[in-house]
């Protein structure tokens, strides 16, 4: 089923679009988190990021510093955060891939992220790295 | 100055390698929010998103989908966050664009979200989004 994300791609549903080419769109979200975020979107219908295509990987990928800069330029803002979620318990909302560009301004206002960071010893790092490695496959 | 992501890219100091190509690296986090938490990285010197060239940024955005799915296939997990901080106020720790790719694990281990959405009146949208179509030049 298409998304919302899919009927604002082929202008069902109006937007407040900032970009648009052939595999990417850029609009910004109706409920911000801060002034200037904007979702950036491939045109490929896909849920999760892990299944999207080169092409439209390559192409959002190239996509998103421009989007950020013309964001900065825009608000004011020098920070940012660029967000991507991959399912419900990863806070994704709209189940086709699309990257939150949220800039962080002097309020204070933007994402917020709680970090909780712990230890990777050697051993375990080796054997996980190499795990990873055989799948992805060089 | 050289990050310390630029030593690990000449191989100066050692890591947990995943993936290498001419652009691109990625490797483990020492300090993982959560198990298998990696970070891709352009080999491209820039301390910001919006500063990196197309051609990195395709490089970058075309290796996210594929280590993804080799950590989900390495650890199990099914739910992800991707996540690039520009700025110290958006969290940034080291000055070289990266990526981090975050599993959400089970026992809800993971990055951790505050999200305070606000709502964007028609008229502001408007505004805004012309201000930054007319940034991004196109």
């Amino acid at each position: 089923m298409p998304s919302i994300f899919s009927r604002i791609i082929r202008r069902e549903i109006p937007c407040h679009e900032i970009y648009r080419d052939d595999r990417v769109i850029a609009f910004l979200d109706i409920a911000p988190v801060s002034k200037g975020h904007a979702i950036v979107v491939p045109t490929e219908e896909c849920d999760f990021l892990h299944q999207l295509s080169d092409e439209s990987a390559a192409a959002v990928g190239r996509v998103l510093p421009r989007v950020a800069r013309a964001i900065l330029a825009a608000t004011g803002a020098t920070s940012y955060n660029i967000l991507q979620n991959n399912g419900k318990p990863a806070h994704q909302a709209v189940p086709h891939v699309h990257f939150h560009v949220i800039p962080k301004h002097a309020d204070g206002s933007g994402l917020g992220i709680q970090w909780n960071a712990g230890q990777l010893s050697s051993h375990e790092g080796a054997t996980l790295a190499s795990m990873i490695r055989e799948q992805v496959g060089r």
